[in-house]
């Protein structure tokens, strides 16, 4: 198999350093088309990738072609290479649903928080950034790989696919300040966030209930990953 | 004023773009040591940086040579140059506290957090990212602007300043969750954050109430900007 630099056609993506490997490997052991380590590669604390692979019977090959292709110039010394999986979303868990994010540094790190906040199913709306990008699977810390992802062309397409899940639309302007959630439907709901940049147009206003996060004045937003934790957050306590 | 490309010993530094040039010359007109337009600038929307200078009886020149020098590569057509003031914390409002932060571009993230939620007086704690660097002053899209910034050599003379601040420590194991935080004084207290990748050694225990931000386990930590969003946040909401 003839690697490649990363581009989104490709059918497979790579897991950049040792915590998004071991990720890779222990939820997703289906879908690793290749482990391999740099030849400067020296376990740290822990154990080797090496000794990981053949518990598992993966094969670890040294190879430092592979990481002038792919890493870039980074400091990587471990390196996962994955079949993107087609995903499809829980019908009865809750979402978070992406419109064009526009970072995949973000994405990764939104991924994370989602995680971390027990939504294991988001959506990325077209065009964005690309969920299996390296950098997004880096910035995830590989919680990609707990984490169902789909790709849709529009709001649209989502909205039909999951009719029943109930949206919140983060919005500057939302009608509902976040602290004004009561309490929400078990696993059927999703939390719609807009584009870094722009956050999601007045329309989706009609679509749904739009929520704020209450800030001061002298900021004209939160961060995109701020706003992602905080409702995430938000949500996981109304759940529990 | 011969220019150099920023250093941490520099008793000046740079505010890179649009955003937080204006935000310096709006928040600390006294602070303003030069404004530079690239030779390629040309105002988009809103007011040009020529007229905004001529508005506050500021000067703005066109030059391209400080621009190589203060901006690396980066698409900058604006800069600011201006002094750092020795900041000093108010006695009475609340504070956060950055432990041994590792980098420029998360502290100014989390500088933005602050701000919005309504805390104006950040400590950093040696060694750590340097809060004045432009990176920091970029990240934070001018909120350092609005803040006052203190360093100090160890958490324990930042603590002995302000024995008076009821100190929330954000620690994996904190002993509190934070929704079980009933009420806070007004404004004597001070959210203690620790290193990205570290967080606060276990002996901050002892020092005053260690909160943590219940998580599922499948990740092992939230990220730094995200337990800052949701512990601003909360406190944010505390106080209302």
């Amino acid at each position: 198999m003839q690697l490649k630099r990363y581009k989104n056609e490709l059918s497979y993506s790579y897991a950049l350093g040792m915590a998004p490997v071991v990720e890779l490997i222990d939820r997703c052991p289906g879908l690793v088309l290749a482990i391999y380590a740099h030849p400067d590669y020296r376990a740290e604390s822990g154990a080797s990738i090496f000794d990981i692979c053949e518990e598992r019977g993966l094969k670890c090959e040294t190879n430092q072609k592979i990481f002038n292709i792919a890493a870039n110039k980074e400091n990587i010394y471990v390196l996962g290479v994955f079949k993107k999986a087609g995903g499809s979303l829980s019908p009865v868990r809750p979402h978070a649903v992406f419109v064009n994010p526009a970072d995949a540094g973000n994405l990764g790190a939104n991924l994370r928080t989602c995680l971390g906040f027990d939504i294991r199913d988001v959506a990325v709306i077209r065009p964005g950034a690309d969920v299996y990008s390296p950098k997004t699977v880096r910035a995830s810390m590989g919680a990609i790989f707990h984490i169902n992802t789909a790709v849709y062309q529009s709001y649209y397409e989502y909205a039909e696919a999951f009719p029943g899940h109930e949206k919140y639309f983060f919005m500057l302007n939302g009608e509902t300040e976040i602290g004004g959630i009561a309490g929400v439907r078990d696993g059927k709901f999703a939390l719609v966030f807009g584009n870094e940049a722009t956050g999601l147009p007045d329309e989706y206003k009609s679509y749904g209930r739009s929520i704020r996060i209450a800030h001061g004045g002298e900021i004209d937003s939160l961060n995109l990953t701020v706003a992602v934790g905080v409702a995430a957050h938000a949500f996981y306590k109304l759940r529990r």
